[in-house]
């Protein structure tokens, strides 16, 4: 299979600036003047993601409104070569939205609708212009919400399309879990609706798992115009812990206890010592400079939530926690959280005028203080900041690595760096991304984590169904 | 796309039966003469599956030993244009291991290692030999288990290429959630690592999702050699609970209800009258002719699972529930639970010398009460007996017909009833099979629920990875 598509994908021959621009009208005519930008002031905005990634800007945005317009667009695109990126949010962090070369972005976000909600069911169809905080928004008073939170207010078909998870992924799942069905449009134009429209079985084994297959796929294989979800009772009692530890070690043992006994746990945690130095000076707070967890449980009732901590707080206790605040209090919940809340931003004000650049590795729970502690060495000895901040339920942890993206220097420090990250990640049997995504900045790894053989069977995939290779291309493969 | 597709799987010539015979002393070469087997009577044992499709003899039957032997294998067949079926343990319903033409079966189940556990990471890798008995029985003093339970003592291996789930599938996931990682074979002999060589991540954004891919692909994509899987803390605690109703519709709104509270219920499991009434002939028990629910719960202590059975009882009366029973007593909870354990025999038992044709469909929740009490009246109308049972918290249910093969007409009222099942559950916005596959007999049925465009990209996928479509042919697609 191999040698057929290394030729075919160096093959093509994409449309040039002139090919793009002189297909401006017939976007025009498809969408509305209103709706195609051409202006470089509004272009700009389309550059870049949250990423230190080089910026692009691309040479065309469109806006459509419609599911129809979406697909009018990519047959002209298709037929004329021209590359296209999805757009939703721009809040991702591995580059997967920037143009590599001359592209359109189509920004989805006009199409806005919250298309079904099913209570009883709970289940609700959503266009990409709705984020997760508009979807939670409207589901305020229904006893129901969408637990999946990446952090940023991301587009929901956004965050099917990058595999998001976040925070509470260790008790609801990430959004694999959570997509129920997905409508795509195909480089070709053609729409298909990976369950049948409308359908929303609880579950199913009919036919091959399309939707599993887009989940994720990083806008290469599809454009995702809606996406129907799982959604979740809301938990009556919330309480908040916060415990420090002497070591990584103690604090990721009490992780791997606490997954053991099957408490339902809805966040926990980890944020290393740099990381609460970090958070000491930006949030002014006075916390240890130690390890921390961080956990969050859910219940029906207060004694619930009561009892999980209280459990929680005896594993902590037996592997020497130096502390464990507790507390069902909203107010009191959110001082003892906001170390967490403000954790990104507190690593990026480690540097003046710097980029914060964000990456993440998951690795079996077992192997987390092995590779917290060599990443820890590696910053040290490399002269690198890098508070860590992990969702250690999930084995997944961040590095926050403020940098001065004009100093080159610094940033080939940055880069070996990742790059010996994600080597390690690979080496304890985990993987190089946990849930930012392969975007650009993570192609080789890929390859090395998989291997060719499943390189190959993606590459196939990939042109069994985008056969002009225009949809995102550069990413991911 | 389709065009393409249509012309290319209906133009290919399979090996004939000559062809098959011919390479016998290939195969005998390659895995040694005891692992081929040329006897009729041996052959014969893989003619059917446990369902009442037509049985075919395969014209050989191949047992490779390992992974190299079943890429050596597949090369020969994918050379040679012969079909080829993987087999586990024969325990499927829909026919997707029966041969439809001149065929190799490939008994993959003398790969029988439990390849690596890894207690701390709650996760472990299996061959296709491996039951999940023989693998909950490998883990039974260690505190974890797997919990996935189509019924039968099925390979995971092949759990995993039918999607299978079972009575356990609402607190614990079906197999779509609980694979890590697959190894695969594909038609071209290429060894395929789902998400590279020993790597089992807790979660991954990285790449492609070839695993959920695989998962539920009935052998029509590749060969299931390895399957990573996600392990649970084994419940310290176990209840068992049984509760009659007046109607259908109390006993399914008391499920919504539970589900809506996030109490962590175990299995729930519905039985209608006519089941309820089966089983008391075959088990000779003495229940109440109603429906009724047999619930399980799972907790860290007996004071926990009494507490969420409680809560249920209490769901319960207030839908005028007619009884209640409860049990932590694993004897009396035997005694409890027998009907349930006993079901599909006691809808066999129905009718001497019967077949028991056991289908499923699966539905949104809030649908279940109308699509079950529809699809009773349709069995009255019919002349049909079918009982139902049901994994009402995740809206699936089957329907055991026992019938008599040899009657034509029977057959045809049977045949004629399991598609106006599958068309409700459509209507009702569900799914033709929950757990059960496509197989044979629901390829019409996957055309109607997810659409021409979605099935051609399925085609087009299939295409690419077996492109000679010697994989499982004329199974799902």
């Amino acid at each position: 299979m191999l040698p057929i598509i290394r030729r075919y994908s160096s093959q093509i021959v994409y449309a040039n600036k002139s090919t793009i621009f002189a297909s401006i009208q017939d976007f025009e005519r498809l969408i509305g003047k209103e709706n195609v930008y051409e202006k470089e002031s509004l272009r700009k905005q389309y550059s870049c993601d949250q990423s230190a990634h080089k910026p692009r800007i691309p040479e065309l945005v469109i806006s459509p409104t419609s599911v129809e317009q979406v697909a009018a667009c990519l047959r002209i695109c298709d037929e004329k070569r021209i590359p296209v990126i999805p757009w939703g949010t721009g809040t991702g962090v591995e580059g997967g939205t920037i143009c590599l070369t001359p592209a359109i972005i189509i920004d989805l976000r006009k199409m806005d609708s919250i298309t079904r909600v099913h209570l009883e069911d709970f289940d609700c169809s959503v266009q990409p212009g709705v984020t997760k905080d508009t979807l939670n928004n409207h589901l305020k008073n229904s006893g129901l919400w969408f637990p999946v939170d990446p952090g940023a207010d991301a587009s929901l078909c956004g965050m099917a399309a990058t595999g998001a998870s976040g925070t509470n992924a260790v008790r609801y799942g990430t959004m694999k879990q959570n997509v129920i069905a997905l409508q795509i449009v195909l480089a070709n134009g053609q729409i298909v609706e990976t369950r049948g429209r409308g359908n929303r079985p609880p579950k199913t084994s009919a036919g091959l798992n399309l939707t599993e297959l887009f989940v994720g796929s990083e806008g290469v294989l599809g454009v995702i115009t809606e996406t129907t979800l799982r959604l979740h009772a809301r938990p009556n009692s919330y309480s908040i812990a916060v415990c420090a530890f002497e070591s990584i070690q103690q604090a990721v043992d009490s992780v791997v206890q606490v997954r053991q006994t099957s408490i339902p746990i809805a966040r926990i945690e980890l944020l290393d010592e740099a990381q609460i130095d970090a958070c000491n000076r930006y949030s002014k707070i006075d916390l240890p400079i130690k390890p921390h967890l961080f956990l969050e449980f859910h219940g029906n009732t207060d004694e619930e939530v009561e009892k999980q901590s209280r459990l929680v707080g005896e594993i902590c206790s037996s592997n020497n926690a130096l502390s464990f605040e507790f507390s069902t209090n909203p107010s009191e919940q959110k001082r003892l959280w906001k170390a967490r809340n403000d954790a990104f931003w507190a690593a990026k004000a480690l540097k003046i005028d710097s980029k914060a650049l964000s990456t993440d590795v998951c690795v079996p729970i077992s192997k987390l203080p092995e590779v917290i502690l060599e990443t820890r060495r590696d910053l040290q000895e490399n002269r690198l900041l890098g508070p860590i901040v992990g969702h250690v339920g999930d084995g997944n942890f961040h590095v926050i690595i403020p940098c001065d993206e004009k100093n080159a220097e610094e940033m080939q420090r940055v880069e070996a760096f990742c790059e010996r990250l994600a080597m390690r990640a690979l080496k304890a049997g985990g993987t190089c991304t946990g849930e930012h995504g392969i975007g650009i900045g993570k192609k080789k790894f890929l390859v090395e984590e998989v291997g060719e053989p499943a390189i190959n069977v993606m590459k196939s995939i990939k042109l069994a169904l985008d056969p002009n290779w225009i949809l995102n291309p550069g990413k991911v493969l």
